[in-house]
């Protein structure tokens, strides 16, 4: 077997998540039932889930208002227009409002559906999780602790599930990055022609972030995985490096 | 540590592959020089650059007489003509044309840029690759010398490297599938609070894709890798499904 392979290892055992709980204890601890160690190079993948849970970022539908907009527009799109009003009270554009989807502009210039309000794996009926107020600074939270705890130099990304235009399924992308680059420039190294390469920067975080969201599917219980042997550098982290700006574009 | 790990495993040793050469017998011998086993349920993911090579999708620039409009836009966008000629002649339609890039639909649907034209790890200097003809039958060809030859059931995956439309950086996309299901229905599944998931539909091939893509950098020579482990569902493939129906696509 060759020695570069890369693993993904889901950490089982995570409990239900609340607001107020301490996040990076409750996921070391889960690991250390599980055995499973953590070692420097690794990449610690969390789902934003159970950060915006354990970090407050919900919402109880029974205290939320909808405005005559979102009243109208939940009524068009069969959709609760309390949720509605969330979607919009967390968007800073509407992308896409077609064919009962709702395609936002959140956070730092992430765009998805619904603004990523989410009812799924949520503290119970009527209650919605909102992303992460800052996702860069959940994910270096979270890094510090287990560095700390650890004694390891890891990475950690939060992700979610996002769609994508043209191409049908959603994928995991990654929302906060701490301790690594989020992106892989390849430019100025060379192909196997030792021609170069001029426009390949990779998505690593990204590529890190599916990896690992094949052991964390939604009904699978599982909320954190580590990545170990992912060709990621270490670095400042950052995921809103991954919001395209503006003026380069095309689709906006 | 738990049992259900998820590896990538490259597949080292794979020569320059040329127009004609048997692609599974060169996959298959690297693998068995580096001592990598195949077992059921793996996938084995290769990059589309050798399928398209071994297949001959690969142009000359010496033989392409560029149209007028190929020699307007290359001067315009400082490509060379000929390639802007190519990229038309693979293109269906022209999703945008702007800031020095060509977006373009192509093959059963894929929209990504330069039709997947591409001068890197191409045959030498003055020649391009283009994606596989029909990347479906391609996997399907491999899948099935693999299972003749190593006596299991195997996924294969076709993948190419594509940008996306509001995050920097490249990801890895399955362009054909044979053996699994390309998508993933959660669909019906429950959430930890027994809630029912309405709306998840994963890409579980571009997630495989993704994964594989971690092992197999343009610069790293590797052209092939198993991935072992991954929730895949043995299936009839079809990268084709990917391609979101014209219908429900909001970003035509």
């Amino acid at each position: 077997m060759p020695q570069n392979m890369i693993t993904a290892i889901p950490i089982p055992g995570i409990p239900h998540v609340r607001p107020g709980d301490d996040l990076p204890r409750l996921i070391l601890a889960a690991a250390s039932e599980a055995r499973i160690e953590f070692r420097s190079n690794d990449v610690l993948v969390v789902c934003q889930k159970v950060v915006s849970k354990a970090e407050g970022a919900v919402v109880a539908l029974r205290d939320v208002a909808p405005s005559p907009f979102a009243e109208r527009i939940g009524r068009k799109m069969g959709k609760d227009p309390r949720v509605v009003e969330v979607i919009l009270r967390e968007s800073t554009r509407i992308v896409r409002m077609d064919g009962g989807l709702i395609i936002c502009e959140t956070g730092p210039g992430w765009v998805c559906a619904n603004a990523g309000v989410d009812s799924s794996n949520s503290l119970g009926p009527d209650t919605v999780v909102l992303l992460p107020r800052d996702a860069d600074a959940s994910a270096e939270a979270i890094r510090k602790v287990v560095e700390r705890e650890r004694d390891v130099s890891v990475g950690v990304i939060i992700t979610d599930t996002f769609g994508r235009p043209w191409r049908e399924g959603l994928t995991e992308v990654a929302l906060g990055v701490a301790g690594i680059e989020p992106l892989l420039d390849l430019r100025g190294r060379r192909d196997l022609n030792g021609h170069e390469l001029l426009h390949t920067t990779m998505a690593i975080a990204d590529d890190v972030a599916c990896a690992a969201g094949l052991v964390m599917l939604k009904d699978s219980g599982i909320a954190a995985a580590i990545i170990r042997g992912a060709p990621v550098t270490a670095g400042p982290g950052g995921g809103w490096r991954f919001v395209r700006p503006r003026e380069s574009d095309l689709f906006r």
